[in-house]
């Protein structure tokens, strides 16, 4: 695997604002204010699924699932976690790490397929990216 | 932890077979024929979410996820494999893996939410779950 020959998929591009590189994944926050949303690439080339990973990419996914966990575990209100790698519709391994409210719109349902997302204030994308940066040493 | 604690959460039990027990997790079959449906449940006490298993059980539990997806992969048709952990309304840790076609009910998307579940006739259960058992050396 050559992580240099690593290109993000377009629609995760339009989807989403980029965080920053954690050792393994593109960190990126979807753009939908319903749910603090992140998605976890991880700069691989040619995966779709996750167990194509191999055994040391596979836990240092892991430990970032976990780092962003407890980052997202710390906005307001968070009860849980959600992680999911779907990639039904995009043909590109990403990881998604979704913050769920018992008050969110979809719960206790799944976010995907609970409607069009709702884009961020300009302003409140401002301050998620710079905590989610700070926070994972990405500044 | 104490391994010697766990208990499966009752409504796990009732939606699946057991098939047996991985290193860390124990392996079920959900009664739901659409899609061969797996479900690792790692047998540690307390747990919810993901991030709360520890680094040495998380690597663990992406091998039981690779091992399991690889069988999967070679049942008839199956194109990729869905890995979930939610847990929004069974409060224990438990993670998805599940055989996906492009035929399937809910294609293309997630199966969660996709209708209610269509039990199996009991001989094609007994194949299934002797399949897994025979390849992931439970028997």
């Amino acid at each position: 695997m050559r992580p240099s020959a690593f290109k993000l998929h377009a629609q995760l591009a339009a989807d989403t604002f980029m965080v920053g590189d954690l050792p393994l994944s593109r960190l990126l926050l979807m753009n939908d204010a319903r749910f603090p949303w992140c998605i976890l690439v991880p700069r691989r080339q040619g995966l779709r699924d996750l167990h194509e990973l191999d055994s040391a990419d596979g836990a240092q996914a892991f430990v970032e699932i976990r780092q962003l966990s407890m980052v997202l575990l710390t906005l307001s209100d968070v009860d849980k976690i959600n992680v999911g790698a779907l990639g039904n519709r995009v043909p590109q391994l990403h990881i998604h790490v979704i913050a769920r409210r018992t008050t969110d719109a979809a719960w206790p349902d799944p976010v995907w397929g609970s409607g069009p997302p709702r884009p961020y204030a300009p302003n409140d994308t401002e301050a998620l990216l710079n905590n989610l940066r700070a926070t994972l040493n990405l500044l």
